[in-house]
């Protein structure tokens, strides 16, 4: 018989290849030799050698490199691992410069870059910037809005998970639409009609029955026809759905929570990206709450502008309350509450006391909406109800109504687009610049 | 001027309305009253008295009531508040019991039970299981498995997070398929044909190129027709991908070393669900490895059976050769590389010493594949000349190839699906049973 062999892997060896790429790290070894490895981001030739910029992980890296042959050889974004010893050197941008003693070339391009992105600014068009996506992230300053992104989820989910959120994966094929028929992809599934989920609404509710506290992360679809800076197609959406709720200030006394949680994780560790982009984060201290007509009333009065009387904000109405209310309190944030049923989906709850208003929030952030939430409604009979005074079909809800036949506690949630708070976070018009890969009516790639 | 009065949201009290909700909080109160709240998972009638088990987020807890016309009032699923005192008593589960001093009711279900969620076991089959999911997730163990769930991706992030890898959120609506045509959802985007992502294989690689280390946990699409234990047609995927590898081997390091870390942080943070199921986790030291070749004879000769000559193992054969493995080296895990380059995909990297065969490698645990991985090209010339061998058209491939024309060092990376992982671990025979609200080629719904 064959003696067969096997190959050990003890997953050990995994930070070997690491080596170092933490600044941090490089200032530990200064006056020492390091393994280093990145993209050449930048070369600038200089009398008798060059700069080279080593695009990292996170950071980049002035390099001092004087082997003419090999400079012959080189061209940006060739990937190198490198010995290179660590010098002191006050006046780069990180305290430290490496001199490199050998250089090896892992790969290199084989083309010309199509468009700049070593620049310090990336001057081109939003449309080149998307067109160009997987090259123009690579540029320094864009990635770093991606790297406070990946900040942002950690901060929401640590603070979930501390206040004894679960989290979820529910469907995004889906047998009915949670936020009404219009906006909404269809697909063939085996012959079947089935959609994309415009929220995880019904299974984060019905998760609730389960867990009380439960939280998603995950792709939401839309599909709007509007061409505008606010809109996607697809986004990331973070929902979270609570039991037990006394009222759904509950729910905005959460979102509150944890949006100073996430802003404090930000300033600790990712101070490295927030200076690159100058970005000045909004203080919470308490976040003002104003109901949705005298929010409608208060931008009337103050600004003298006539709006269209409806059930809804118009973009620059809620551009506008933003700024009284900072003017007013100092705060960046202002929740909008109570907004009229005839705009709300059927399974927000209504005020007993003032049916047709709903207990419902918006948050609006510098001037943009970037949370919708609320409580929602609980009672069998009273859902029930609802679906039907809205001509809608129970039967079609079957699944969903099981869960309220069967005892939910009262509960609310909400639900927040990643991109557009972090586009309001970092001072960005358009929300795409928040986006890795945007989706719109016009843009399918890359 | 009208005063406009703003109400202060504060992100401080969200903890309040938590209470007790923790056994080892419980325990700490002894003797004393707490406030609880939760849903009567079960009653049962006495003498004098009743016991009530309240099903809170995460335990279940024995109640002794005897207020009679409380308990006229009260059914299972009824939603509560309670004031209690904590009583030591050594027979209940948990060491302590509470005993009902004052009961609110929130909400009452309006129809009994279809299937019974509170015996020990779920006694009902699969299909009834799923058909009633809003209910049958609150069994006790059913949601235990999803607690775990929930363990195992903290697990991972925890792990990546530390190893230096960055999160992304790549599109789920594409241009193209990575994975091959046929098993792809069609979607009408617009007017435009899109596809619903098969793995975010292209944005992942392209992000190693920006971050160096990515991953992403997100939904899979597969429009897989096989009815099948071991497939869904739509599951959340764990992808991650590095740059810089030595060989694919970095990533089997990685991959082992994920796995270690995320079954010590199940069995020190997840102890109660792991005891409530019976689940014996595995012991990782090292993982054995061997090439896909001899994985093949070796299934052969030691069990004398015949399996159609493919490029591909019969889960059969994974399932043997499992019991193979496990009963030479102990190891539960193991390892398989050198796939042939006619089963995998064009962007996989085939063995320069041995053309035919890939730098790829799956996970197989406990008999099933769980894991598929490998080393990517990243050159350009190789990658184009790949596609044109296998006929396809590098046109469609522009944005993907972009990347590889400017530069990518040697990569590699995996997706591992969460659901299979899940249910090898608890070992169930069904990947369902690790699905929330799973979708196949029959089911739709919830």
């Amino acid at each position: 018989m064959k003696n067969y062999q096997y190959t050990s892997i003890s997953g050990t060896e995994q930070n070997n290849a690491y080596e170092v790429t933490h600044v941090s790290q490089l200032k530990e070894y200064v006056d020492r030799t390091v393994i280093m490895h990145g993209s050449i981001y930048k070369i600038r030739k200089m009398k008798g050698f060059s700069f080279l910029i080593l695009r990292t992980a996170r950071f980049c890296i002035q390099c001092v490199c004087d082997d003419k042959e090999l400079l012959n050889e080189l061209q940006e974004e060739t990937c190198v691992r490198m010995e290179a010893e660590v010098v002191r050197e006050e006046r780069a941008k990180l305290g430290v410069e490496l001199h490199v003693k050998h250089l090896t070339i892992l790969s290199a391009p084989a083309a010309l870059m199509p468009v700049v992105i070593n620049g310090k600014l990336m001057e081109t068009s939003l449309e080149t910037k998307l067109d160009f996506r997987p090259l123009t992230l690579r540029n320094e300053k864009e990635r770093a809005i991606f790297k406070l992104q990946e900040g942002i989820l950690r901060g929401f989910r640590s603070f979930l998970q501390e206040n004894g959120f679960t989290e979820i994966h529910s469907p995004k094929i889906v047998y009915a639409g949670a936020e009404g028929g219009v906006n909404i992809f269809k697909l063939d599934y085996f012959g079947r009609e089935a959609y994309l989920a415009q929220s995880p609404q019904f299974y984060k509710q019905m998760m609730v029955g389960v867990f009380e506290r439960v939280y998603e992360v995950g792709p939401i679809f839309r599909a709007e026809k509007h061409d505008t800076a606010r809109h996607l197609n697809e986004y990331t959406g973070v929902d979270f759905e609570m039991g037990y709720i006394e009222s759904f200030h509950d729910v905005m006394e959460m979102e509150a929570g944890m949006l100073n949680a996430t802003l404090t994780m930000l300033e600790q560790e990712y101070s490295f990206e927030l200076e690159l982009l100058g970005v000045r984060l909004p203080r919470i201290e308490t976040i003002p709450a104003l109901k949705f007509s005298e929010a409608k009333a208060l931008v009337a009065e103050r600004t003298g502008r006539v709006f269209r009387e409806s059930h809804d904000f118009e973009p620059e109405e809620e551009r506008l309350l933003s700024e009284i209310v900072e003017r007013d309190t100092g705060s960046e944030f202002v929740f909008v509450t109570h907004y009229p049923a005839q705009k709300r989906p059927f399974y927000v709850m209504e005020d007993p006391e003032n049916p047709g208003e709903t207990l419902s929030f918006d948050l609006i952030f510098r001037g943009l909406e970037i949370t919708t939430g609320g409580q929602r409604i609980h009672d069998y009979e009273m859902q029930l109800q609802k679906l039907q005074t809205r001509g809608m079909d129970p039967e079609a809800f079957e699944s969903f109504l099981m869960m309220h036949r069967h005892g939910m506690p009262p509960h609310g949630g909400l639900g927040l687009g990643l991109e557009r708070f972090t586009a309001r976070l970092l001072g960005f018009e358009n929300v795409r610049q928040a986006c890795l890969f945007p989706r719109d009516i016009n843009r399918l790639t890359p």
